[in-house]
Formats: structure tokens, C-alpha cells, sequence
């Protein structure tokens, strides 16, 4: 029996910092709607969709703190839960976690469609600086905001109902790191999830990248590693102009060849749809990406001894 | 002062298991002097350009030992050196490699204007099977005829008049592992050089994957790979009908943002030129992919302690 799951991937416009919770989920909210109407079974949401992103400003700690969740869902999530389960759909969603410990990750959950979360990511590769530069018009400070994610790139599997796939997820930049990838491929995903802020400029100063090119970047790290560990992949945006700030567009769902299946056309709130055929995923995992057959660790030992380039002497 | 260097690729078209090595060495000689002429320093040949790609064949040993070359240069060999000294350009050139031990490799050297070689690879990612598979028109014999490389992932300064560059090398299917490329990128490699032979159907039998699939996989997984290392890379195939047996073109030039900056056009030989700006791998090396400040090794230990794929319990 074919293993088919129908993906969406809810792109979301600007959230603004001035801006209400309350509206940004009532926008999330009817683009659960949409993408439930249009059959979809599980729907992708961007990293910290919550909210704005933060991060590009030095903030006091009130109105940081006023960004995370103490609780998930809490009073201000509850709603996308309640409505999800109700429509029978399953989420990924990004949140800012304050831990009971204090804590904070710059996380995401799977939501099954009873409404239970059955795997969660903490965000390993976070950008940016932890110090504010000087004169930047914007600050990238998810270094100073988050610690980094301690959960590793943990797979999991989905409910039968959909084919019971294997699952991973990622966060925004973690999707332009092939090492995360392929620590979802050694676990056999076919089905990875991802949401993103991504600067529509070079965040840390510079003239030299610009909204195309940012895009096509987002594009293409996600096409290749979905590729070279053989599986569906959902990237999925907020995009716009946001506090003054451009965020690139670009949503995309891929298959396991790496070939753009849908992609969002607007910087606006926007649903793409695709339908999985999970066992597509086989060709690539049992003939070139046959680990077992093909893999050399004995030859990457460099990835995990080495942190920063070191040039030949 | 910028650091250009003018690149080739020598795409070749199929050689001819019954063909004469002395024709083969002349169309070499003719596409470096095509390269020569328009400017180029540095010229990539595919893999094992000067014979057919016998691996696809069963053979006995005496024709399985006219393909490897005892010594590189030598009497089958040594003119295209000569030509490359007498013109002053480099070379990227792939050999079957048979030692004085008698251990055979698919490798690869990079030979410098003045006629030394000043790096050498021995391919790790060897495709296919060991044993003939049974009916199979065309076989991969990869794992049956070389051995497993042995020298890492090797990086290497060129010389003063290319600007210094950081060199790598990779053969063929090499290319699809993001592995070997982070350990070349973990050397702050600027100009990765690599020569494919790569069936223009599924060399492992199967239907789902055609000579378009199969070209766009080998761009993709190229331009990725060089934007994700931030370096320049040069990827040539050997293309056409050989013996036949289909074999993608798709060479191409790419600079470090992923993009393609030279393309070939056809299956045939085919010299495509660029002119790349060594310094332009810094922006990445920098900000997106400053490694010391982003990498976090500790949780990509499962990259070397596993080899095959383990799908969650």
C-alpha cells in the first residue's frame, strides 16, 4: 500500500514587534484552516512563528522574556493546538522554550493529530553574535538569547495514519549544516521539518548578498541534503519586511531527488501543498546513499575532532 | 591585490573500449590546447579519461591490467605532461593507479605548470558491487577493481602563480558525500577539482532515474556542497555513449555561493572556462560558515560511529 502523506507548509508574513499575539494566531490559525481544507495532514510552521524575531534586537529582559514560553502549549498557543486536533491535522511548530530550569532554546515540536507532541528539537546551530555590534542597524544575538540545543537530531516516527514515517527536524540555520542532515539520515528519516527567519540581507554587515541570492541559497542547501540522505523535506518561512528588517520568502517542499515540489510565490501568509510518496525514498537509500554499503567513517574523523578550518601548513 | 586564477574543464566524450589510447591522448592534448588558448592555468580532465570505464565491464585480468597505468606519468601518459609544461597550465588528471605493492586505486593528481605533481587523492567513495550481478547489461565494478582510498581527504596549496590557492580533490561519485567535502572545507579548501564518470541511467538497475534525474543530481550536489564549504569547484564529466552505455555530461564551474558559472553544453569534448576570484569563498568562510564560531562537533559524533543507517527503535 502506498505510504502517502500530504504535506503543507504555512508560510507566514511579517509578525511586527508593536504588533498583537493574539492576531499572529488568529493569521496561524487561518492558515491551519486553509491547509486542513485543502487536505493537508500535517502542517509546517516557521521558527519562532509566535512572535517577531527577536533576535534582531538588544533587548531588556521584560520584554525578551515576554517572547518565551514557560509553557507549550501555554495560554497564548493553546488555540492552534485545540484547533489542529479538531481538524485532525499535525503541526510543526516553533516556539522560544524558557525551561523551569531557565533554560532557553530556540525550539520546535511535532504535534501528532490528536494533539500530543511526539518529537522535539532544540536548535543547535545558532547564529549570529552573542555581543551587539557596534552600529548595526540590526543585531543577530541568538548566541546571547539561546543556548545551544542539547537534544542532538533526534528521529522519530510518526503516527500510522500517516504512513508512519521517520521524522526529523531542524531550525532555520541548522538547514544550511550537512552534518545535521546526515544525522537524520543515519536514523533512516524520510520526512524532514524545518521553519526559518532568514535575514533578506548579510545580518552580519556587508554588501555582497542580497534577497536572491539569500533565497536561492535557502533553496538549494535544502534540495541537496533532502538529496543526499534521500528524503522529503518541508522549509518553511517567515518572510517580509518585519520591524524594518527583510526576511526572504521562499518556502519550499522537496523530494527525496532534491527537486522543488511546491514553493511559496509571496512574502505574504501563504499555504504550498505537496503529496508524499514516502516509499520514494527507497531508490536513494538503498542504491547511492546505501550508507551501510558506501559510508567511510574511518575517513571523517576530521568532522568531529575538528571544530574551526585549520589550512595546510 | 585580487586573487584570480583562469579555470577549465576538459569535458570528453565517451572513449571506445575497442579505441586506440594514442586517438584518446591526442583529444586530450587538443582540449588542453583549447583551454591553453583561451587563458586557462588549470585544466580538469574527467575520471579515468584515458581509457574507457571499464568497470562496467567483467574482466579478464589481462584486460582489467591494460587499463591501470604502473607508472603516472609514463609511456602512455607523459605527453600530455609535456604539453602542460610546455604551455605552462596546470592539470587535474584521474588514473587508474596499480603500486609497485600492487594495490590498485581510482586516483587523481593535480599537476602544477611546472610539470610536478603537487597532490594526490585516492578515491574513498567507491559505488557499486564487488561481485557481477546476473544479467545486469552493464555492471559497477568499482568495489571489485580498486581499493578503498587511503590518503584521507588530502588538502594542498597550489602554486604562487594561481594566488596560493587551498586545493582538494575528489573522484566521481566522491562528490555526492558531504563528509568528504567538510573535511576539505574543515581545511579551508578554496578550489575543490573533480572528474566523473556517471551512468545516464540507474547503474544498479531500476526505471526512476534517467539521464536528466541523474545530471541534476550531480549539479545539485556540486553546487551545494561548494556553497556549504564556501569554495569554488570545477566537476568534468566523461560523457556521451560508451560502449553503449550512457554517461551524463552536466560539467560545470561553481563559484562559492553554489551558483553555476560555467556549464557544457554538450556530450562531447567540451572545454568550459572561469575566472574565479579566489577571495570570494571569504564572505562564507567568514559569517554563514565561520566553522570555529558555528560547528558544534560534540553532537555529530553518530557521523563517525556508525556507518550505516539505524532507523529509531
Amino acid at each position: 500500500m502506498p505510504r502517502i502523506l500530504h504535506l503543507a507548509g504555512a508560510q507566514m508574513g511579517a509578525n511586527q514587534r508593536d504588533g498583537s499575539r493574539a492576531q499572529i494566531l488568529e493569521r496561524m490559525i487561518a492558515l491551519l484552516d486553509q491547509a486542513a481544507a485543502a487536505g493537508a495532514q500535517l502542517v509546517v510552521f516557521p521558527e519562532l512563528p509566535f512572535t517577531t524575531f527577536f533576535p534582531r534586537w538588544l533587548l531588556e529582559r521584560q520584554e525578551l522574556d515576554s517572547y518565551f514560553e514557560r509553557e507549550f502549549p501555554g495560554p497564548q498557543t493553546q488555540a492552534i493546538f485545540d484547533r489542529a486536533r479538531e481538524k485532525g491535522v499535525g503541526l510543526y511548530l516553533g516556539y522560544a522554550e524558557l525551561t523551569e530550569g531557565g533554560q532557553r532554546f530556540n525550539t520546535s515540536v511535532t504535534v501528532a493529530p490528536d494533539g500530543s507532541i511526539i518529537g522535539k528539537y532544540r536548535k543547535v546551530h545558532l547564529p549570529g553574535t552573542e555581543q551587539p555590534r557596534d552600529g548595526a542597524r540590526f543585531q543577530q544575538l541568538e548566541k546571547r538569547y539561546f543556548e545551544y540545543g542539547d537534544l542532538g537530531f533526534p528521529a522519530f516516527r510518526g503516527p500510522a495514519s500517516w504512513g508512519g514515517p521517520i521524522l526529523g527536524m531542524l531550525v532555520c540555520n541548522d538547514r544550511r549544516w550537512p552534518e545535521a542532515w546526515r544525522c537524520y539520515g543515519l536514523q533512516a528519516v524520510e520526512l524532514m521539518l524545518m521553519g526559518y527567519n532568514s535575514a533578506a540581507y548579510d545580518p552580519l554587515g556587508g554588501e555582497s548578498e542580497d534577497q536572491a541570492l539569500r533565497t536561492f541559497h535557502s533553496t538549494l542547501a535544502v534540495q541537496a541534503n533532502a538529496y543526499m540522505n534521500a528524503t522529503w523535506a518541508v522549509s518553511v518561512a517567515k518572510a517580509g519586511v518585519e520591524d524594518g528588517a527583510g526576511l526572504i520568502g521562499g518556502s519550499v517542499i522537496i523530494d527525496p531527488n532534491g527537486r522543488i515540489v511546491a514553493e511559496a510565490k509571496t512574502l505574504g501568509d501563504e499555504i504550498i501543498l505537496a503529496e508524499a510518496d514516502l516509499d520514494a525514498c527507497r531508490q536513494g537509500k538503498e542504491k547511492m546513499f546505501n550508507f551501510a554499503a558506501h559510508r567511510r567513517p574511518d575517513q571523517y574523523r576530521r568532522i568531529v575532532e575538528q571544530v574551526g578550518a585549520i589550512p595546510p601548513g
